[in-house]
């Protein structure tokens, strides 16, 4: 029951209004891992370079996460740096550095091959079927992608979510995607692309969540200190995949959840740079604000009068 | 138990991505009230010119709406053009043209002044108080601005939420209001100004409440067809006073509640121009959205591990 993911481990220098660091620990895989190893087992398909720090093996297998999937190339490895201004939501690239990654060939080794679950990061989809098509009988396939395949690669795209069970992108990216601005009808067009469920993250506002006959809706957690916002939606798809691992299962009421915990996730990998948070989140922590999840959402049902008021009809 | 609103009546011109209307029945007090309306008697304090049709009299008078507070003037009806593009959310001001509205000295008619509760709508926050001044003993005083009363008058505005219990604004006159981006610390920044309950309307992406000790949100509903958002803020504290007052309550639990009918009235009314969709509105229509905003929301909260993947601590 090894839940499978293949994406960017990188050194992010981040810039926010609350600090500033320099070649810290990032990439998709490296949140969506660690966030999904609180929940099953995990390994990583990707690649470094031969300076990535040993501290980081280190800290993933402390998590229990296989890294024999992990190319070590000789050469650096992928570097992002951004910043982010008063808004929050919108991540400034300032440089994109591949490095390594430029000529990635994922390969799932052996003992993989046979995972069940398996989460496509945000990487080029003509890699993201590559490393499908190298897995034996996938239960549930999970996809993440950004503008810019949906802008410059769409064919590619199109043909690896037709593959996909579950995408994972935000509002601009499913607008973009379905070319539709209201987000139920682009939800209605992705769902028609492959996909069974869509996840649709709106940053600060919450996620919402699209099958074929359902919607669910969860809002963003109140968060007073939000110091760095990069890696939340690789933190939401690791809570999310991590718990239907676990649960083998993929029903509405186990997605619902899911969800749930993929936002709590998120909202604990934002309150610091890089994955600090998470180095010392406990179980309890995450049930804890679980629960506050639930206090923040609920509502009776039992109050609302029969009738109109002035009106018996 | 009647709720008493002061605000406007005017006649829209709109123009949408699905269509354009001249002249329709506008203003916050009419939505306002006809979303209220539903809920408990609510008398209207306003001002027409001798243009005001009277259709929109005999339909107010037909929701039971007393109409006795509505000043008619001498002169033309106060008037706005708006439009909106693809966003929604963002509504595009081309005209307003105060005529009667002017010199409008809201009169509160003596049967009324003993109105327990009262929403003072957007409109000059010196107003605001001279209607309040004319409540004998209000029980909850609820009001809504806008951002050029807070850009231009914020000092009479910060006198009139000396006074108010429950302030209505939406997430960006919220960061306006309390120059604080970050919303849970503008949230409580605004609370210190007076008003104990606070809600935070945040477009498509649902409303959130602010008190001293909780905070709830729900999410938007997940609609298709949003022809006209004007009015949906007001159409939203519609429902939440107009339950407050027919509950004459409003511990955290109702108030939840009446965020709830708020966003149920809002829904309805974006569905059609000005308050075309309202017309048609049954109760058993109500009733049914609330319990999909249930289902829209609701999650099981049983089905989380005791312990971390790996660590029985």
């Amino acid at each position: 029951m090894t839940l499978l993911v293949v994406g960017s481990l990188a050194l992010d220098s981040v810039e926010t209004p609350y600090g500033k660091q320099e070649e810290v620990l990032g990439g998709s895989a490296s949140f969506f891992s660690v966030c999904a190893s609180y929940f099953c087992p995990v390994c990583i398909v990707g690649v470094v370079g031969d300076d990535f720090p040993k501290q980081h093996f280190d800290f993933l297998q402390q998590r229990n996460i296989a890294t024999q999937g992990i190319q070590k190339r000789s050469g650096k490895t992928f570097r992002w740096r951004g910043c982010y201004e008063q808004n929050l939501n919108i991540a400034i690239t300032l440089a994109t550095e591949l490095n390594v990654f430029a000529d990635f060939s994922p390969s799932v080794p052996k003992i993989f091959s046979q995972s069940e679950y398996v989460v496509l990061g945000n990487i080029d989809p003509v890699l993201q079927l590559h490393v499908l098509k190298q897995i034996e009988r996938p239960k549930l396939v999970a996809c993440d992608t950004m503008n810019y395949w949906i802008k410059d690669h769409k064919q590619n795209l199109l043909k690896t979510l037709a593959h996909v069970d579950l995408l994972s992108v935000n509002d601009a990216e499913a607008r973009l995607l379905a070319e539709e601005h209201n987000l139920v009808k682009a939800a209605r067009a992705i769902l028609r692309f492959g996909p069974k469920i869509l996840t649709i993250k709106r940053g600060e506002h919450g996620v919402s969540l699209f099958t074929k006959d359902t919607v669910f809706s969860v809002p963003g957690y109140p968060l007073e200190h939000v110091v760095d916002p990069t890696g939340a939606g690789d933190a939401f798809a690791g809570g999310l995949m991590g718990f239907i691992t676990q649960k083998k299962a993929s029903s509405i009421e186990i997605l619902r959840q899911g969800i749930v915990i993929g936002s709590v996730m998120a909202s604990f990998t934002v309150e610091d740079f890089s994955l600090n948070r998470i180095k010392s989140l406990t179980f309890a922590q995450i049930r804890a604000r679980f629960r506050e999840f639930h206090d923040l959402t609920g509502f009776g049902a039992n109050d609302l009068p029969a009738h109109s008021f002035g009106d018996v009809s």
